[in-house]
């Protein structure tokens, strides 16, 4: 068990460090930065990259909605909850931490939103609280079922890693306007301890759904995917 | 049955939340969007997961030309089309539904061609209807050889989803100013009926030019490339 | 063999009408438009998906130069190339010529340099002939060295398509600047055909520099790559 | 051991001329150039393409960090480091000269970073020393442990080259902005001989910080990556 926590916390600072990293230091870079494309391919190649160096160890979760998911697909013990969305969690609080000091080695540092989540006034394109849950739980729940579906036994060995991670990519495609994209409450957690305020106080929806979309995937997993 | 329409139905809604998603939510975010890059690679994307999560159910349609042209090569019995098909557009219908849901979540939310497919004054680049035409039949046609042919048994097991993910991915990046590209039928309904008016009048194009092309590809395949 | 050139003229096709369709229809669209690096992957996708698409018919070589290095490196029976060539000959003007209907159905079209390759005032960023023989002659040799190594047999199967073709998108990632990159004399001779005057009397570099590097490479990877 | 050398210099001259051509010769290109986002994919598909195509003969490390981090964790023989370093080297700084003859075949070259590497006043951002170190330390720990991670046994044969190179476009879209990105002695000291000066006295940066990341995560794999 030590081993899949560690490689849980450096799963998912790695996924932290990368996809808000680029975020924050690359997006917005005069004249060539790489705009919301590629802040997509970076969160999706965190996962790609982890889930084939370290995925054998703990099945490469890095995300506590993951982790909840396969629970309620039969996928993973539910014992083993705890400890993972904990080392999810100080895995992004740790990587936020070193992504600060990173970001404030500039002169004219500004914190600025520093890639948390939010809806209302707080989402980069402005959509509502009610855009907001439909994106999380529609996008978490797709997600998951990509998860699923790439790991069954069907598909060849080898090639979940590109699925899931070129579907975070996917997903970031699409909502990264909305809300910033969360999908990962651990991710949305260790942003917001740094950017306080707003961001605390709106990360109640980026726990609640990607939790409701992972056990809704979960469930129409159980009745569409599993041949059992 | 009811599980292989089931994955055709989330396969197809996923294609249009993902691939119109895309481009509604994020190709023209503000300096920062991801553009009609972003938009094909999202596209693609949505092929490439599902058919890695669920290929295996239901063979990973998700568009009537698609189903067609397989039928025609002999790779699936043409009494299951009509089934796959309405569960395709349903699937394109609903999620054009979330996708107006989500959308329309912004206060000065505009319609404006809600990734509809056009011609003439409708292609997003001005062009004719015989331009838009001969695209939609030529690259239909080719993104049905690329689906027989790395479906094909001389083809390592696996890589097919790649092969046809990108693939899509690729037709967009040819032929989205020249049709805003359907090569689905699928795809191009769930759009047409929120948008209305022009997109339901110039919706036949993108029922006939994909079946054009993939009945096209069906004939050709089975004289250079199967070995039977 | 009919099989075979049938292939090899789909295949270069695709990659005229993809790689270069993607320059002229999409590279510079107004604000959304997909940039040189839309049209590095659109290249490189036109091989991985017909090189896993039709590659176990012919080899899925779609360019005069790959054909001749397989040929030096002993990879092909000499006696096949002038078919070879002829069909990919044949494709590539084929591509140009559908290209050509589509670009043209707008009611502003103007050829403009249609993606043909040139050097000197030619050249897209104004490079002179020196630097464009250099580059092709360079990159052609990068591309067979992949070409050899990731087909050879200590490689696993399935996954050379994946290297090629995006070994095709990384070497337009830098040589798009210098010549509109060619690396492949079929590719060039369709679009020059089209555009004519200059693009016909620039054509010469285009099939000796290509095919310059193509020899040197075969010639390495028999000192430095074959085990035999 | 003359093959294995070779084609370390082969690769690492591809992944100089690939990754820091696509730097100075299109990264800026007037409106369609390909940005960040592009550099980051080159420098990736020179790892990808050439891991696949000579990464059976040497291990495609193409990096004096890598060899060092992989002799670390017990993967190579300490006694080829020399032989492998001083290749990797001489293929930088032939592919840095090889770039500047291309490069300079322009009527208004100017040779300006020529993609060299630097921190503070020379930091493409205008990072500090201490973000810099930081930067180069982490990302060059992280790409050692995708590397150990998905050439470990447990992960299925030939998906490490997709990881790896992927992973080095990844540690690209966060850090450009920072160091101009290293993780790679070899390609720091290629640019830095041309540009003199600066690059020259902040070259030693280039080459302590991705020593130490190697080393970092040479020791952290043993303790979480192997099963042994």
């Amino acid at each position: 068990m030590f081993r899949k926590l560690s490689v849980e916390f450096l799963g998912t600072f790695w996924l932290v460090l990368g996809g808000c990293g680029s975020a924050v230091l690359a997006a917005a870079f005069p004249e060539v930065g790489i705009g919301l494309l590629g802040v997509s391919f970076a969160f999706g190649l965190t996962v790609l990259t982890m889930a084939y160096a370290v995925g054998g160890i703990s099945g490469g979760h890095f995300n506590p909605a993951v982790s909840v998911g396969l629970a309620v697909a039969g996928r993973m013990p539910p014992a083993s909850l705890v400890g993972y969305i904990l080392a999810q969690v100080a895995g992004a609080i740790a990587a936020a931490a070193v992504l600060y000091v990173i970001a404030s080695g500039k002169a004219d540092f500004q914190l600025g939103g520093f890639a948390a989540n939010g809806y209302g006034e707080h989402s980069p394109g402005g959509y509502s609280l009610t855009a907001a849950l439909v994106t999380e739980v529609v996008m978490t729940a797709f997600f998951l079922l990509i998860i699923l579906g790439s790991t069954h036994s069907r598909v060849p060995v080898g090639f979940a890693p590109i699925a899931i991670g070129l579907g975070l990519t996917l997903i970031h495609l699409v909502s990264i306007p909305v809300t910033n994209t969360s999908v990962n409450p651990a991710r949305s957690t260790g942003q917001a301890l740094f950017v306080g305020d707003w961001a605390i106080s709106q990360l109640w929806l980026f726990w609640v759904a990607p939790l409701i979309g992972a056990v809704i995937a979960g469930i129409v997993w159980k009745i569409v995917g599993d041949d059992s």
